[in-house]
């Protein structure tokens, strides 16, 4: 990535630069195949303990549509999709994520996918009848990170709900936005993700180069998904879009309502990152979801990467509320192909927690001032 | 106070009685004088240490309009006021609340006032001319439990901006809502405040009787001012209107903006009492501001009194998010007619901080169950 | 009222001024008796002539809370009331209104209204049970003015479903805010309600005198009710208020998605008058509802009167939309006590259609500029 | 386009079908060479007849931000872009528009759009240093429908101010979001639009197959241009985004309080096509002005298209609201690359203004009812 002295310092306090080949020591080959060309995120296979449960929240609280159910498994979307689904839910022994999905141009784009993960080595299948209902042929892999990743093109469309204002809800949810996984290794898995045809938009580093986070795109917003430094391969969150900050306040209106305010882990707040609005939930399995609105255009090939100092206390909340421990350290199991949970590989790297926050770590408002008020020290928590 | 078993608990997880009589082991005596009527809290004075800084905090950063200012003194109103003003902010040594200023219905009440607390062998001070610019005839008190209180009616009218939505920012203040004050003894102050005409829409009690805070009104809304259970007197807050939630959290945004944002202490988020979406911020000396939205109408005489347990985690917020440690402890001097601080007298009533949180404390979501996650449980802080 | 040399012109280009007696060529005899106590306008009884549809636009469509119903009658409330209703909706011969209905402070306010009403020599019943469910000893009267005006103290409390957000729908109505009759004589009207102790806090005049509108409050918002000049005794409006300005837009969305867009009738918009932001409806019955939110504190004796000119085409629309021509002709009948029709009398004062569109009409953005382009004329409709 | 009986209805009462070529019977040749791969939008050059009144406008009264400055020329961006501008407003002797620029993903691109247009036999001129500050090599053409085209890559990036929460205002615009052209041919243009690469998202059809508009993108939302009907070429707007509708009414109420509501020419509404919350203004030499929010994603290659029926009184104005003449009419000149206004052709279709309302022409809420109340009957206008 970009050293630290090439970047420019905005009046905003974090820095722009160009996108710059990422190194890494570890890194994955870069295939000779080219990778398929991916639209954007589109679905996650959720497994789920209890999916009455999962489904009351999903469908009752948060309010997605169903669009088909069976015994075993509830297919949602959002207000404004017009393909089948953006989550599935299935129910299962263990809480995991069984696929993270994303839509590609062409059917052709599948042979694409086929040879590029193939040549990684990586274990790939291929399934003409699609791997969820609603859904044709489609290629799953276990990436080189240890992901679960799923394309597909064909899809069954389905009425877009974008106008049926009489279905919307306070908190309606009208997007599937981006995915967030947890790795090890940033860096590595970041130069992957480039060699797959992403475009990394913002990260967080330290003024030594670690590199703590990292947000990338297809579609023109702040991400598709992001890689997140911790214990991995896991799911750190699958985030929806809401059309204002209103409807995101609402939903926690709603769960206090219901009693539920213990599904808030953290916010409603400003994300530094991404300059959007969020709340963070967890499901009844404690998978995390992330509701989300109005970040930014990032479509042109020389849209400047953000690069956030990891001690700048409003990187990941611009008003500077404190990020509570298990946002750091909590995170989804990731399934292999054959349904069984992936290992995970601790974090060696710095942790950004550690670096932030406690007796070894540090955070600051101004770049130029050590201390903070107490209420506002993340050792608190 | 009414007994928990003659209330009414509610869907919502509160109770709601009828406002009764206090009962107070050590009560102020209730004069034969009537008291004033008391239209509404019309502006507080503040003392500050450094006012440039205080200017740029409320008019810079919070954009009250400055109706008029000296070398010593700032007047500030907001944007739907046609008095004088909101806020006054003074130089002075010690960062501290001159006077808690209401408005009466007509100049007579200024006799009523005289009376009432004469009549309590409290030191009353009259100056025909008023205490500060813009304002008439008034009377200052300190009143039994030791706070600064001022009335008057006379009172030079001005523009009021409403309309001049060129002058609006985005987190513009529309209405001074309310006052809040620290008392040692909850019922005792409340029961004064019902001599003096106010009336009780909400309080937090436990289920022994304790009285943690009330809140009280003359204008229809939730109140004009609360008292809350601490060492006192000192001034807990001063609040400010906005018309919409996004309001408040555009000042969050530009606090970031500006770098700022360590003077967040909590929030933004939804009080349960109340039901107003809210936020607090520390000035320069400290000196905590409430921005505040949509409460509702309290104007009937036997508007439903709230009672809230003080167990319950949707109390104080109705996401169940922690309250920062200083937002118990942490307000502001008063100051006596002479301009010297009240000594503070310790509370000696259980805390509310300490029967919520930590080792002796407990908080719940559902009134059955015990637990919470471990990112909501208040000791973290 | 005041005359307008006497009146000072603010930035916004209105007038404001100390609210003064009206004067009237052929006023309503001042009682000797005391005017009730009122607090508030508390409910609409609406004879409508097709119950379930009327149902369905105020249930279903505007989501207002059913309390109780039987085969003849819904009674529905807003989600702060703690009454038993804010509305009745009674099945009938003719679409109408049978009261307009005020909460009174106590019950002997009953006694004072019976002795204001009866000294005026209108038809005055008292029904110690009430004339509607849920309501106890009522006094219904016919107003020198030819209304169905109702006054009660007793009341069944209900639970103010404030704080179940599950139960908000994006459109939510949370108070009932204001009535707005159609009355030949405005500055009549207007005497007759100041004897009954209303205060006026906004008007529409042109320069010689001539009122086209008033506002008067009891509860300390712009209006319990107004009065708007026009053939009468007729119902103009029932209001409801909103918490925020998406909440209305979000009512127009579901209108469109029910395709029953055909029930605005005007609006969205802000009003000049109030400087709330609006939306006119109209019921099954034709009957007129507004949704509205966000007008500003009146409570302070000596609040400014705001007077506006009836040319200042801002005046009911702060943007300068056209008025359309229905919002001014027509309005619903109202009922004596025995059901019967009022006869409506035809106002001879200047119509403000008449004098603002048309030919013999004009309007202005700017005071000093006679023309507007063609997309702002209102004669164009 | 797609035949009616091949298009499926969806429940909001429009059509949806896959893109299909469009037929012309007049049709611009499709060249051999490729298309240059736009990104998007990226400015617009307005020639202004009163610089100063013009700056007022945008700068003053819209909050763009000024990126640079002379005597002659502005340029203005909006608060999350970081390249040098999206409008230039240049003095010049007759109000037009110089250019609709798009940026280009690669220098590369710039050759492909000389070999495109030139083969179309076009005017062709390209200025290694751009026509504009901050741009750099940049190819403008007379495109074959008479509109003068830009496309650039170079550009200087300038801080995109999105954190800048201190600078935001109220209305605040966040991004160019599209222009809209007249053309007297919509399907001609369309056809063109396809050969240059755009993708067809919505449009507006009679039974017949006539087209009144047509919606097209590069980027994925509903449009980067559209297509409007009528005599041409003329421009019929440029739209800026704002985060979210109350930002849109903040802009109607700051003309309000400015005494400029004159310039609101249409809405605020919500649009049928896009879904988006909208405003029209007109700036000092009436250019038009569109402010914008919340469209849908229309990135996938089979994202439905979706087809008004022309007499669907919600099309435009999802709640119904009638459009005015003037917005139908009126239109900004266009200039040829020697600064000289295109002559303005005819249009000879049927006209969306006469067929929907008016004598010959009718609109519907519900499509198997012919009737309307009065006071939405577009021939009141």
């Amino acid at each position: 990535m970009t050293r630290r002295d090439d970047m420019t310092r905005t009046s905003s306090g974090f820095f722009v630069s160009q996108e710059a080949p990422i190194h890494s020591d570890n890194p994955v080959p870069t295939p000779q195949a080219s990778p398929p060309d991916i639209l954007r995120c589109a679905y996650m296979e959720l497994v789920v303990t209890d999916l009455a449960a999962s489904r009351e929240f999903y469908v009752d609280v948060l309010d997605l549509v169903v669009t088909e159910e069976d015994e075993n498994t509830v297919y949602l979307r959002s207000m404004e999709e017009f393909i089948h689904h953006n989550l599935v839910l299935r129910q299962g022994p263990v809480a995991a994520v069984a696929a993270f999905s994303y839509r590609v141009r062409t059917p052709e784009d599948l042979d694409q996918a086929v040879a590029f993960y193939t040549e990684l080595g990586c274990d790939v299948r291929r399934n003409p009848g699609g791997f969820t209902k609603g859904i044709g042929d489609s290629v799953r892999v276990t990436d080189p990170l240890g992901f679960p990743y799923e394309f597909f093109h064909d899809v069954l469309h389905v009425e877009r709900l974008a106008w049926r204002y009489d279905l919307y809800t306070p908190g309606a949810l009208v997007r599937l936005d981006h995915f967030n996984q947890v790795t090890p290794d940033v860096p590595r898995a970041v130069a992957f993700m480039q060699d797959l045809g992403f475009r990394v938009t913002e990260d967080i580093q330290d003024d030594e180069g670690t590199v703590y986070a990292a947000w990338m795109r297809r579609k023109p917003t702040v991400h598709d998904t992001a890689m997140t430094g911790g214990d991995g391969p896991r799911m750190h969150h699958v985030a929806f879009s809401t059309h204002e900050k209103h409807n995101i306040l609402a939903i926690c209106d709603k769960l206090g309502a219901l009693r539920r305010s213990d599904a808030i882990e953290r916010g409603p707040g400003r994300h530094g990152v991404s300059n959007a609005f969020y709340l963070y939930l967890r499901d009844p399995d404690g998978h995390r979801v992330e509701i989300y609105t109005q970040d930014y255009y990032t479509g042109d090939p020389d849209n400047p990467v953000v690069t956030w100092d990891v001690h700048d206390n409003q990187r990941r909340d611009w008003w500077g509320n404190p990020v509570v421990p298990s946002w750091y350290t909590e995170a989804s199991l990731v399934l292999d192909l054959d349904g069984d949970p992936q290992p995970v590989v601790a974090r060696t790297d710095s942790s950004e927690m550690a670096v932030t926050i406690g007796a070894d770590g540090f955070s600051y408002t101004r770049a130029s001032e050590t201390s903070m008020p107490e209420y506002k020290l993340g050792n608190q928590l």
